[in-house]
Formats: C-alpha cells, structure tokens, sequence
C-alpha cells in the first residue's frame, strides 16, 4: 500500500486502493454483542456502532482512548460577493479563538478527552472566487489534499474533522449542486445567518458558480477542486488517510459532507469508515446525508461548523464502545436468558 | 417548604408547593449566551439546554460536576399474566449484575463520571397481579414514594432515574392508557422482545389491567398506586425531590416516562424541571413525551432500561453546560460579529 500520493492522480487511484473492514472483526464483535447482558438489541443504534468500530480497528473489544479533532481554516474569493452575515476577518480570529481554546470545539473535545490541532491554510491567500473559475489552481489543490492527509495522527482511534471559513457554505452547496443537481435554491442555506434577501442572493451566487465551472461535475475531485476551499480539500484528505489507517471517522455538518461526497463520487464505498455525527440545521445536510447513503446519530439543530456537531457524537460512539466492551456476559453474569 | 410527607395526600400537596426556576437566572444565561464566540443558535438545542440548566441551578455559568443515577428495581405480579420473554428472576439477577458492574447503566455512568446508586425495593415481594386490582396499599405506596424520595443525593448537580423489573413495561402501558385514553394496543409495547403472539397477549392483559383499576383514572397518584410498581412509584418520588432540592432531570424510557405522567396529572408543571434524555424504541414512548410535552435529545432506538437513555444523555447536557461556560465572549476573544 502505497503511503503517499504525489498527484491528485494519484490520489484518485489510491482511493481506489484503500482498505476494509479487518476481515472477520465485525462477526467476532456481533458474537460478543449477543452475549451480553441485555435483551437482543436493546442497545439499538449502540450496537450497530460498536460493531462497525470494532470491525475497522480489528478488535472486538477496543477503547476509545486516543480520538483527534482537526478544524482546517481557509479562506473563500467567493467572499466578494456578499453572502456570509461576517465579515472574512472572522475566519483568522476564531483560529486565534480555537489557539486560546475559547470557541465551542475546544470546550466539546476537553470533555470528550479529545486531542485539538488547528491547521491554518493560507488564510492570507483567499481561493479564487468561484463565480468566475475554479476556486484553486491543480498544485493548490494538491497541497490543500497533502496537508490534510499529513495532519491525521496514526495513533488516533476516532477521528472528527472540523472547519472554519467565512464563505465556505457557499462553496458546499455549489459542491453538492454539481454532484447531485437540482435547483441551487435547495442545497443553499443561512450559513451563520442570513435574511430571506441574503438567502436568495446566496442561492444565485451558488448558481453562478456551478455555471462558471461547468466542466467539473462528472469527477468528484474535480467538484472539490473547482468548487471547494483548501480547508475542505483537506478534510478530504484526512479521510483518505484515517481509511488507509483504519482509524474510524465521524462526520460533521454540511462543509465536511460535501467533501465525503466528493470521495464517494470517486469511489461509493471510499466512506465506509465513516459515520454521520449529527444532522445540522443547515438547510440541505439532510439531502446530502442520504446521499451518500449516512443516517445521523443526532439531530439538536447544531449548525456552527468547527466539527461541533461530530465532536459531541464522540460521545455516543465511546458510550457504544463501553457498553460493548465493558458489559458482562450472560454467563458471566449468571443471568438467565443469554 | 416542608421536607419529607407523611401521607400520599401531603405527597400530592406538596407536588403543588415545589419550587419553579430561580428568578432572573434564565435571562441572565440567555444573556451570557448571546454574548459567545458563534453566530446566534448555532448551537442549537444544546443553548436551550444550557439556559434550562442554568434557570434552575442559579448560576449563570455552571459545570456539571455531581451527576447522579439512580436504578430502583422491583418485581410485578402481572408476571404471572406470561407478559414477558424473561422470567421474573432476572430482576434480582439484574441487581446483582448492576452491583458487580457489568450492565449497560454501570459503563454508561462511568463514562459520563455519574455516581450510580442500585435501590430494590423488596423483590422478595411482589405487587399484585394488576389485572386483579391494585398494585400496592396506600401503605407500600407511600414507602415506595418515600424510597425514591430519600435516594436523591442533595448534592447532585444532574440526576437520571432508571428501573429493572421484568413486567414494567406491561404496568407502564396501562398507566399510560390510564391517564390518556384510547385503546390498549397504542400503548403496548415488545418490552424486552416479545414476538407477535405476545404482544397481542400483552395488550389483552394491559387492557384487564385498567378495567380492574377503573376508579384510577381521575387522580395520577391512584393511576400510580394502583397500575405502577414500587420502583415506579420511587421513581416519582425522586422526580418531586429533585424539584425541591432544584436538581434538573433527564427522563428516560416509557417507565420513567409514565412516572412522571402521573405526577404531571397531578401539576402540570410539575416536571419543568426535566427535559427528555431519549425517545426509546417502545412503540408508545413518542406519544408519552408528546403528552407531557417534553421533545426527546435522542433517538438512538433504545429500549433498554436501567437509565441508558438518559445516561447517554448526560454527554448532550455537559456538552451543553461545558460550551455554555467555558466558551469566550467576542469582547474576550477580538472576535468581529457579537
């Protein structure tokens, strides 16, 4: 297995490549699943995630001990044309807000006993506004996709990926316009924030910028390239590489599915390792979920970005894992019924 | 404010003389909340919860450092009505696996870092059979209230209430089709896992259940004497305790649920100091929590018991608490927008 990638090319065949599930894991954990002391399935959506935890890591009792959270920053040309309630400025203070641990992802990751790495990409080089071309040039895009992929830690056992870019709802709803078609109206929504008025000037400035790149919505990469940001290339790559470590991944909102759906374009199952943390209030997330085929653990009208809403599914997902690996056996326990 | 009753009448009264959320402290967290490093709502449900929290702790920046779970088990007569895939055994069996460690509720509790306390209320000793008439004297009612009452630590900052005791949801669904009407299938559920033969069964002997109680129906404590358990009923009481000593609730399942129905009948007011931990895989536990008015944080397709669900909970509720206080202003932080 190769353990790099030196062209977006290359990329794309290495998405290809990447690895299952551990052969026989997911069995080894349902035959410890039925064992335990509890009606069969009473844990519901519980069960389901331990076993598909247990099924990549290759373990059929794992801890969580190690999970990451990575918010990637970039910044969005798009910007220009007026569709975010803030100012682009606000994209660089809330990456000093994540660097003092003020925001709500560093409050979430201290309770959940996650690991934070904020990963800054060129924030004082916006990508190109994409109403009027691709949003990064194929050497950009390279580099956004590498840091990405560069910033995962093979020791991490979970995974969120987290964003932050004042425009970069603008740049998902193009993305999932060109994958998935249909009017931009319905993939386009508030982002932070805004009025009717603002939301019917977004949607055609959403528009414009599917036509302006016409020519990328039959290669996912090329969606993500054209359309997309560099902090959204890079989550793409960070799941590429949590695939090729078999470090399970949860999914934020609407910014970080858009750019799963763009590897799903590329190859359907390229997401297996991933479920969707949370449903967010963002408009279109629901649409985009189904999708590439995700069924969210949560639903509480979150819609902050920063892998907010997937950070606190961390803990439903180490719920899952302690129920499954720390309950006692029928036998064990001498309780009738197993 | 009186501590302790010495009648299920004075119970009742006292249902009407609980305490409400602090004065001013609500506004004070909406306030606070405005004023932090996200666009306003992002968070969602979980700035609801924060400013719920804070309303009836007093504090306008809180941390959750004290939960409590509770576990009451008891035992039913109506076992001997063949309504339930485990035999009655497993109750005590179950005490045994919570107090060695093994269940589902002692990982859940120690993830979330929640003290769990196991009460039996005499599992050496039935209710009666509830098809027959009702469940408990007004004598074990009252020391069953008296239990749960006393079970509360007043030093936790967040309780959960769950329950063992094989027929409950047999006692749960007549308590429902008690307070709200309508026919005795709506309200049935599979319980642990009953097949299709059983749950017709099930319906059929919940619907004896509330003919055999019919002069219940008018008072939500007979409703709870009469239909409910010991351990139903201590689940009530500790409902009412929390509210005097101003510890928010989270509701679990359909057991949980129905106690707290009755004590509603009674106030209905009387559990605004509770929100809805989860909506279970129970077919009637939607239509419980729309009944008492209360919209659920999770719908993972539980249908465990011993607290899970709202267990689970508590991860959504610190989540809540820990953004609520720990995140910066955007006067603290430089950040443009607030």
């Amino acid at each position: 297995m190769q353990q790099d990638f030196s062209s977006v090319e290359a990329f794309s065949r290495l998405l290809h490549d990447l690895p299952g599930e551990v052969p026989g894991a997911r069995a080894a954990a349902q035959a410890r699943n039925a064992q335990l002391t509890k009606p069969p399935g009473a844990l519901g959506r519980l069960e389901d995630l331990a076993a598909w935890y247990c099924a990549w890591r290759g373990n059929p009792t794992p801890e969580i001990r190690a999970p990451q959270v990575v918010v990637f920053a970039g910044n969005h040309g798009v910007t220009a044309q007026g569709i975010s309630a803030f100012p682009a400025e606000v994209t660089a203070q809330m990456v000093a807000n994540f660097t003092a641990g003020g925001a709500a992802i560093n409050q979430l990751a201290r309770l959940f006993g996650a690991r934070l790495d904020v990963v800054e990409l060129a924030l004082e080089r916006p990508t190109a506004d994409i109403t009027q071309g691709p949003a990064m040039t194929g050497a950009e895009f390279l580099e956004a996709l590498k840091i990405g992929w560069q910033a995962v830690d093979e020791k991490s056992d979970l995974l969120v990926l987290g964003e932050m870019g004042i425009g970069n709802t603008t740049a998902a709803a193009a993305m999932a316009m060109a994958l998935f078609g249909g009017p931009a109206e319905g993939w386009t929504g508030r982002g932070t924030g805004l009025d009717d008025a603002g939301l019917g000037h977004k949607a055609e400035v959403v528009a414009r910028a599917v036509a302006a790149n016409a020519g990328c919505q039959s290669d996912g990469l090329e969606v993500l390239r054209c359309l997309g940001g560099r902090e959204i290339a890079a989550m793409a790559g960070a799941m590429a590489r949590a695939r090729l470590l078999r470090i399970p991944l949860i999914l934020d909102g609407v910014i970080c599915t858009a750019a799963a759906a763009c590897l799903a374009a590329v190859r359907n199952t390229a997401l297996d390792h991933a479920v969707a943390g949370h449903r967010s209030a963002e408009v279109s997330h629901g649409r985009l979920l189904e999708n590439i085929g995700k069924e969210p653990l949560l639903s509480l009208d979150m819609r902050l970005g920063e892998g907010s809403g997937a950070a606190l599914a961390i803990g439903v997902v180490k719920a899952a894992l302690a129920c499954h690996s720390g309950m006692a056996t029928f036998a064990e326990a001498g309780v009738a019924g197993g």
